[in-house]
């Protein structure tokens, strides 16, 4: 049986294609910086947005038409799982992820749910038999169901803590079992509503406790997956502990787990905390914590998580720039954490969608291999910093001078002259490489 | 004497340019749409922020390397007129836009400020008859000194209200004696900071009386410009009268205004008010009220007004729809509301960034056209609003039914089959156009 | 049978009680400015957040324990009518506000739903009769079901724009026959998400059509309530049409709606759209648009309708100063438009909500008369314009004046002398009214 | 002479004063909590926004008037001096804070700078001598000069990195010869404005470096002030390194620096960052790093540092509930990093504004201490938590479970019981005890 049966494998056709159902851009055996766009682009989908998800928003219910909503159930977890399959085929892709309640439905107690789990694992790894599509991460959803709505490892409650804990065993039980190559938490209740009822101090040592007893288990079990932390400001709980890549690596820090995890970077949940995108895995890379990314887009003037499709190219040229300057993402992939608008209802969508970003991290890549290949920005930046190679400069940097050495040049400068930082030109040359990336085609 | 003598004139030499004083796409000759991109594309330079602004911000001093700088007074004011018209000759700008303030000094009182102007309207004059650069508008700053204070227009004080006049009075007489094409009225203080101490009606009855009296006086002096508001939300003033093009209409219809104005529409305004440019100008243009445009663009995650020069590719390339849908900007154009950043102090800056909205814009408006040449979106829109154009659709947009008819008409119908919005697919498509704009170069 | 069997009636016990069920500040009795706290506060309960919301998120399923969620179908929706009139009479409210589907489940089409209502209304009616609880407003929900998906009156479909139609044909008959004393227009699919497929200029004509079918068919049928525009912006739709009240406003003035419509102001809204409550509440006040208000509160640092219920006394204290000066809300009244947090789901929390929002406009109430009474800020106010009294200032204010009287008058005008706005000694005097309003007791 | 001879000594004169130039909450010696309101309410002058400012915005010139501005030079810096005892004195305050360049103006060059600064120094200090004003913090300007377009300790250029640590230790010597409690860095310029051109990791490892000297420095002239960092995110540059104190907190320990600094905390830097105030000093609290606070607010509609004066008793009742639970400041503050308006121009309005944050901060410690006494917030948050305090939930915090046992626990638990968080009750108690704090007078 076939759930999207008027469309066929998806296939690069280049950029004047005008068929609606190819990539462009996205040319999975082109070469690009040594490896093949398919190796640099580990490109995952999301379960839970493209099988799960029936669009509904706050303010109305579903719209979206999915072949498989007939079934109900386990039947309807198991329709999932073909849908799953055939789509991936079609469209391509080398990776998925899930939380554990996007594949199967949760059961009456917690022996029931992990059951249905086991059931729709099994299948899933049968089916990954004969699929060239691998598990980026798995993750388990804490915070959907009402016994988390105080939070979970961080809950008031002991039981909650508990529960939550155990569900994340088995999630590292799952990882394990489908050869996941990463482990994401996010920490959806994870965080307060207001500090007038809330004991943040208690709440974030257990939640440091927490990590550090999945990080025994997963040694015990011998699951090597790397650890990612996804951090998110503002949504669901009006502040969350892991408000950005900073405020994650303060924690990580002051609860000796640094050596632990990695991030997993959102664009929307960027900037919904006031960052780029960029900035976010810039920060990330220069401290040796950039795991892996949630690729989507948030839309600039909406103040909550609207994870769209990526296909800003401004956006995916400076995100591919950061993680080919990082030497790629290691186990780490691209992660379409995106879901179509609710008016976008139609299975075609999914494709659509798909193919946009696929396209958009394609252009990314060109682009940002152009500029690199041409040291456009690195000329630029290193004579920017020149003076810290020789002289007073180098002292700096070898942590060989003090205040008085360095007030004695100080004392001895006239006006200091500078360069201007050229933003304008900068952008404009972006703009030519964009605008040039496919020209010879 | 030179003010930008290691600067030539800007030419075009295409995409594959490598010469940062170089038109990469503007090719002012090049027609587009029927007419060349110089005529369509109806660029001005901003005084204030190319000739007069020190890129000071509020947490340091001004960093701008200026070779005016050496003067001050009226020589200041007239080595900036020499500097300008050099600068729009170089750079072969059809237009330019000004306040009263920045082309001359404020004196000691009134009189001595109007004598400062006719000096150096003289002189402007003079140096227009030889050169292809026209007053695209003209303004008077009625916020920057104390006396503004409260406001000027909508000020607490009658005399206030009376200085403001007496220098929109002078200004439209400078922008007759100029020929003006339009002339701009931005309510720089025309708001309240807070409504504790503001008789918000009298302000705005006020503000109604004024621009009757310019009205009025136009008239009276054969000055024919077009009189455009400039909406801006919170800046400087908490809540501006003018928040944003919808606000600024409401109050024009409410005070009988309507007839005698259009907007001038600035992008960075327009995300500060929490619109999209697009939506600002699209708004505008369906209401008959789309007059001019202050080209530059906003920092999506700073809550100020930036004026960056315009670099978005997206961004232009939607004004530019908008423009062409609208038929041209008739007696308007893009003026430069734009400032290069604080570190970007060098008189190249200036020219690099010119040249950077410059290359932008052109990029908008050859994708725009080639948009609406292909009928990319309007094949869309027009199959999904085709309803409307027979049967009880017709009757509605013709004022031919009542909810009676209407209520027979939805008893009858079974589930309604909606089409999909197709977000995802029109944002790939757009991608696809501008990467192939000038794939054939 | 009781739905709150532990609850008594809420009484008044003053600012010392320590009972949690009882009401601080609220005192229905007590006369402020020559009318009973009762008469003046308006207070409606909304049904859809008390009675049918089940507090979930996007993030999360619901949370809301309800004694009448055993019920389902029909049965749910009587056992609602009970409940509430339950909660009305405990809570000692004078005003409740539906939409249709909040009292009523939809049927399989558009005659079922009808029935439906018509089996509830009449049931309601019944209530009525013995209940001191009348109807604030009602409205019909055109923006959850997917038939809306595209839109309501805005829709992009003929078949849709009559179901809408319908269902508010069907909603003014239920006002009509409940004794509303409005009706209200929340647009909430009335916009779009994004302009690329969008006929902006279509979809607005049509929503100017669709009210003045509306007005007709009030007219008609002689319901005579009060018709209210909402405003709101951002969700659901990217872009509503009616974004605030101003551009509400320009709508209703180009369409020809402005004498047959007031606002209805949601203090969420207000925020969301980058506007204090009270400056919407004045704009509309001084353009003689206020008729009514959704009582609620936003979180300043989350960029979504919150919907809290109202407790910030400067928020309520500056908002009754504005119904105050407009001499009450006529018709109107103050709808708590506001939930209960996911985390308050018990129905002791509905209580202890409604009576934090009823003392807290109760101590607004309070406060804003006293500084009327005391004339607090408008001394100060007349004082700061009284420019305007006489000479050129009265001149200005009748009209009998022209830049060239302006002109001579500014001319002879030395440096002129300002009064400080005294903003922080303003806002230390509300403090301190704030902080003596209950010290006598 | 006298600077404000028309104000004298600001005394309390309890909360029916009609007084403006009086206290009306704030009584230097009520004792609450043990300690005076002077000893808890460490109260310091910001001598930049009060003696230095002249209130011009990017819109507009100064409109300040000030008795000391017909000075100039070292002329003027002087007559600063004088003015701010006495001011210190009229207001009663116990500390002040400043950055070198507020007090005296800078020379030609580094040594000249210097020795404008010593002269200032010394007669500071003289000045100190017949006061009880002392010095809360001092700190250098290392933003505002175009020397540090680029940065200062950040900067892209080893001369300036030079300049700043030369005036950074001339600081550290003031600060010892002036007594001062604590020293500050805020990163004025530490920070990008786009990474296209920008060395993170240099920079963040050079601001490492730079921290260290300065604490090296410090210790060989055994100036023993607290050190701190006061974060702050977008202003002035795009991107600040210390967007709030979890990035400062993540800063400092990856560069151990994290025993040496505590954080110094601004209420309008906290909301900016997308965090409320009370949150921030959280953070800081429950990790051990509240240092001082500097007491101001922001306007939550504006996307800027506007640096109001503190008047929100919510705010300063979070903030003062957060102080208390630190056990104080301990060498800390109240810095008012806050000014008047540009409308709020007078000498008066310096008073007005002092004394309208004085009495917020003392209601706000008032009201905080009554919440403590009375355990309203405590009994509610340990009955919360109380599954942590023996048998699973001990366990966990007590470190000694783990996955197994947990899971164990989870599957012998049945539907988790939950307790409302009762958000709406909690904020209507502290409307209740803000309302009740001065009754009884
Ligand atoms: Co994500
Ligand atoms: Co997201
Ligand atoms: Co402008
Ligand atoms: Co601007
Ligand atoms: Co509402
Ligand atoms: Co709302
Ligand atoms: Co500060
Ligand atoms: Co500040």
């Amino acid at each position: 049986m076939s759930y999207f049966n008027n469309i066929n494998k998806i296939n690069y056709e280049g950029s004047t294609s005008t068929n609606p159902f190819a990539f462009k851009f996205y040319n999975p055996e082109e070469v690009i910086g040594g490896k093949t766009m398919e190796e640099y682009l580990r490109f995952g989908v999301a379960y839970w947005h493209t099988f799960t998800e029936d669009l509904s928003d706050p303010f109305g219910s579903g719209t979206a038409i999915r072949t498989w909503d007939k079934f109900s159930g386990m039947d309807l977890a198991k329709a999932r799982v073909e849908a799953a399959f055939e789509f991936f085929e079609k469209l391509g892709v080398p990776y998925f992820c899930f939380h554990d309640v996007d594949i199967a439905p949760e059961g009456s107690n917690l022996r029931e749910s992990n059951q249905n789990l086991d059931t729709i694992v099994a299948m899933i790894k049968d089916y990954m038999k004969d699929s060239k599509t691998k598990l980026l991460w798995n993750t388990v959803n804490n915070f959907s169901h009402p016994r988390f709505v105080h939070g979970a490892g961080s809950a008031n409650n002991a039981d909650v803590f508990a529960y939550a804990a155990a569900k994340v065993k088995k999630g590292l039980e799952v990882g394990k079992e489908l050869g996941a190559e990463n482990y994401v938490f996010w920490g959806g209740r994870e965080g307060y509503e207001t500090l007038l009822n809330t004991d943040m101090k208690l709440e974030m040592d257990n939640l440091g406790r927490f990590f550090h007893m999945a990080i025994d288990y997963a040694k015990e079990i011998g699951f090597d997956a790397q650890f990612l932390i996804e951090p998110k400001p503002k949504e669901p709980t009006t502040h969350q502990y892991d408000f950005d890549v900073a405020s994650g690596y303060a924690f990580l820090q002051h609860y000796d787990l640094q050596d632990h995890f990695k991030f997993n970077i959102e664009a929307n949940h960027a900037t919904l905390a006031g960052h780029t995108f960029e900035h976010e895995l810039r920060y990330a890379r220069v401290n040796n914590m950039l795991g892996s990314v949630d690729a989507n887009q948030g839309h600039p003037l909406l103040g909550w998580d609207t994870d769209e499709f990526p296909s800003d190219l401004y956006s995916t040229t400076l995100a591919m720039y950061e993680i080919i300057k990082n030497g790629g993402l290691g186990r780490g992939g691209l992660n379409f954490d995106a879901k179509v608008r609710r008016g976008s209802f139609t299975p075609e969508d999914l494709f659509h969608a798909h193919i946009a970003g696929m396209d958009s991290f394609a252009v990314g890549l060109k682009v940002a291999q152009q500029l690199i290949d041409d040291k456009v920005l690195d000329t630029f930046v290193e004579d920017r910093y020149s003076s810290f190679k020789d002289g007073i400069g180098l002292n700096i940097v070898e942590g060989k001078t003090n205040f008085h050495e360095l007030e004695s040049h100080a004392l001895g400068l006239g006006e200091i002259k500078h360069q201007s930082g050229r933003l304008e030109l900068i952008k404009a040359n972006i703009n030519q490489y964009l605008l040039r990336a496919f020209a010879g085609e």
